[in-house]
């Protein structure tokens, strides 16, 4: 229910901002992630840890998702940790090592950028104001988290402030690995910081983020990869449109799963969560793109490449989501 | 003057196409890359190995690349290969493990689905027919690759052949690393053939490859990232363009590394050669994509992550691209 | 002080023995380590985390260690925790993400083999029972840790209980990986418990532990590797001892870092606690077995391997442990 | 009939040796192996190339093995390759992507430290001179290969030459992965040399090779691993013998192995082919050392991990060696 009609006023819920003693515009910080972790679920307080996180497919009508011409309806699918390890109780077969990442972070935006930000993206709404979903979201006054503001002060804010969904130019929602997407479960980071005086211009950083990812991340060796080119389903020929070729990437890689037994809906919320690599392939080949998406076999505990003798037929349980006709 | 002037009429030299005993359509093909690589310098004969490929900058008037709006004019780097090791004389500070990939590899279209591409990519071109660079480029009789064909056999294949450049269903040209683009050096490659009767319709795959890397690709553990967002340069707001953010993530990577000395296009032709890892990062969080580019940092022979006493500036040599305003 | 003079007498504070339920004689236990750390500097109580650990070089007459020859000298080298990376005052120059283990790990030993232990261990002593280090160390009631027993109980345990210094049939202390050896901090650990019914005999599991690392231990992709076989330094030939190559082997890779400013004891340390890897290369080519010691290059913010320009010198300072003539 | 009979007079024939321009005792040679391979099958000539190798058990009275105690007769298992893949038909169930390294590579003996290789093997020959198998080998003029050498040259080297079997300080016969081992298959190595001047001294280099690996070995992500103690099968307790220690461990993961299927044998040979790890892992606490084994679990067609369900058992097949009582 949830998933399906809860109005998505509130996305996230973010720590912060906090002030960095002696930075100012034009400096680079370097931000070391020390650590960063769901609360366990023994530990008591209004942020208890629940051991466990979920997957959404948002429906068209309240955001839709990546896949929402082929996957209009809502669905879910809960994700339960014991250690590192996922599994579902929806998702029969799967088990992973989470990849924990906080998802969104970024610096605040000036008056400026922030008006640069209001402008350009309601241009793009005004291009088509009644779209389900929308092309994008204004400032949304209604249920905005705004730490301790108040009166005129919060409405003011409330009316201005960007919605925290997509990623731009301070970082914000660049999410990489999708586990705790949609998730409100509470967790904790620890983050260290240094600041380079006038570092974005030494290092010819406009905007956006530069980063180095750690060396612990889940190690997998083998990978079962699907691509997929900027036509659309309709044999339409785009032009190098990578995002295209990803969506076709990923429902080769979901017409696939199927086959073993998983309904298109599990299939797809299992890339979602999964630790996965979507990679753009070829870009410059007109007028194709070539986009590609990457799934670790080890994830599976059934064989999962193709063989002369068939795929093994998995039950996909009583709590598989139902499957709807395409 | 090859990348400025020659026309792209033919592009790729390919071998093949094979008949496989006993395959039909529906069938699966299992191809195990038993070996690839270039033929080595001191072979001798009419494909002799040349020790060297080069990398290419073609210039928008000629086709133009991944970032012709911001580098318009052709320019080349020269590859020169010890081992497995690539090095550089017009990029220098760099040295890596090239990955050695046949880039162009496919099954033969059948009439009715050749019939398709040539319909659906005539009409995209038919959209802007005079563009430059062109949406897509028809069948190309001019000098025409068409093995032993002669005569009206000839003239009929080469009026309705597909151009082998973008990759479309059935495989084709779905570069992944790109060391190898442009190279006209002589290559070889073993193979092996299973086929899985019927297999098309068992493992649901439609069209396109199903892939499975081998497991000696070169390991790099640490990597500089860099992000992009579906911005463009005037600040436009597109709706999930992971092409374009893909762009920026290149752009923001160029401008890092001129930082350093090297010109904007060495910087973009580096990226076009290294093995690098472009990924689609953030693709349903609307209106913005996000995309990443991962560079190996053990590939520079200088320190290229940002510190506090600012970028090293390495000597570009003379054989470095002349470097344009932006 | 406490590594040169505090007899060893309580060398590790254990917890358990937990009692597993339904788990007999003969059963194997699957155990998970669900989660394993030192416990955070900012908590409080008698087990507060301290942020730091050493690693030690115990002198010959307090138990000695693997080099005990070559340094019969008490040292000692801190290393300070920042989230996951170690960096130690005395040691500068490198810095690596520290692999945090349990160390020690095991099954209580039924009375019949216990009695084995100290049989066969007795035996061993007597060929040389004034030997300095001591060849094998017997019970030792003095300082026992033995939880709630008391006066009769505890004396009579605390007489016949195995030192848990070395590892055994049951697991124990089968270091992998150095760290935290030595250590005091104050840790926890996660566990998940499964019991194969039978299992020993099913898997022809005798004694000793099977496992299998995770898969989020920090990657490296470059190491620096040092060979030694069985010959001492004396020019003596030994027959196939590979513990002798190791040594040898660890003697090499501390002579070459010593070219680059380190005391011989720091860089004995830093082979203590860095994540190298010590591999059994040849064990059959008689006489001499080949061990070698891999030493990742990312873990020093210095160039590390050979070149013509030769070794950069590092200032050790002045925390660094005084080197001894040799 | 090879393994058991054939007198191991000639074991290595070798290639070299190769005089360097410039080169002079006390420099270091930085040897680059560009590429390593075997010869391919369809290539012609006296080397052509065989398409497999072989992994024996030498039985102790013709020079005996690592765990010739427990295996004292001759056995030997063909690999074939396809690709880079190595399969047996003799140890089924198992494929790889073999490793190939040159195995020994050194440089050439001064007079004097060939006089005391011989005088310290001599010394220790004559502690028990009738040993079988041998402590080592003396040289042995018999089927000797020395190059152009004939007449009063030959004889004369032939009477002091080192065997080339052990490792030595001069490199040498330093195996780390066993594939080639025991073949006689012909391959092909291209190096590249470079020279640092007085390298040795500057470098704090002895002896022995400070290697650095490649970074395109195969990769494994899940492993299992035996571990063992320096205590003999009859329970006797040897003082930190690490050597000893990773013997038992390898008996532990042989004994595994035949849980599901296989013959001792068989699983001996797969431990001499295939990718493991052998590592040095617990070296300092008295009196146990800890050696450990990791098998790649990929390497098998059927789950090898611990489950409820037991061991699968696969057909060793008509080809797998006759097992021994044991």
């Amino acid at each position: 229910d949830d998933i399906r009609d809860a109005p998505l006023t509130t996305v996230h819920a973010l720590s912060g901002p906090f002030s960095v003693e002696g930075a100012q515009p034009g400096d680079l910080l370097i931000v070391d992630i020390l650590d960063v972790g769901p609360i366990p679920q023994e530990d008591s307080g209004p942020l208890a840890g629940q051991g466990w996180g979920y997957t959404g497919i948002f429906p068209t009508v309240n955001g839709g998702g990546f896949l929402t011409e082929q996957f209009p309806d809502a669905y879910k699918a809960i994700w339960d940790f014991s250690g590192q390890t996922a599994t579902s109780r929806h998702i029969p077969g799967v088990s992973f090592t989470g990849i924990v990442h906080p998802g969104l972070m970024g610096t605040a935006p000036s008056a400026e950028l922030l008006a640069r930000w209001n402008a350009r993206e309601g241009a793009l709404i005004a291009t088509d104001p009644n779209r389900v979903p929308a092309l994008a979201l204004p400032p949304e006054p209604r249920d905005a988290v705004l730490g301790a503001l108040s009166g005129e002060s919060f409405e003011t804010a409330a009316a201005e402030a960007a919605r925290t969904a997509p990623p731009r130019e301070n970082g914000g929602n660049q999410d990489i690995k999708n586990l705790t997407k949609g998730s409100r479960m509470g967790g904790f980071i620890d983050l260290h910081v240094d600041v380079l005086k006038g570092g974005m211009d030494t290092y010819g950083v406009a905007e956006n983020a530069i980063f180095m990812p750690g060396n612990t991340d889940p190690q997998y060796s083998q990978w079962l990869a699907f691509s997929g080119t900027s036509v659309t389903l309709d044999d339409e020929q785009r032009y190098l449109d990578s995002h295209l070729a990803y969506q076709r990437a990923c429902l080769h890689a979901i017409d696939y799963l199927t086959k073993f037994g998983y309904s298109p809906e599990q299939a797809y919320l299992l890339l979602g969560a999964a630790p996965i690599e979507g990679r753009l392939s070829g870009v410059v080949d007109i007028p194709n793109s070539c986009a590609t998406v990457y799934i670790p076999t080890a994830i599976f505990d059934f064989p999962v490449t193709p063989s002369a003798s068939g795929p093994v037929r998995i039950d996909a349980g009583p709590g598989a989501p139902r499957s709807v006709a395409r």
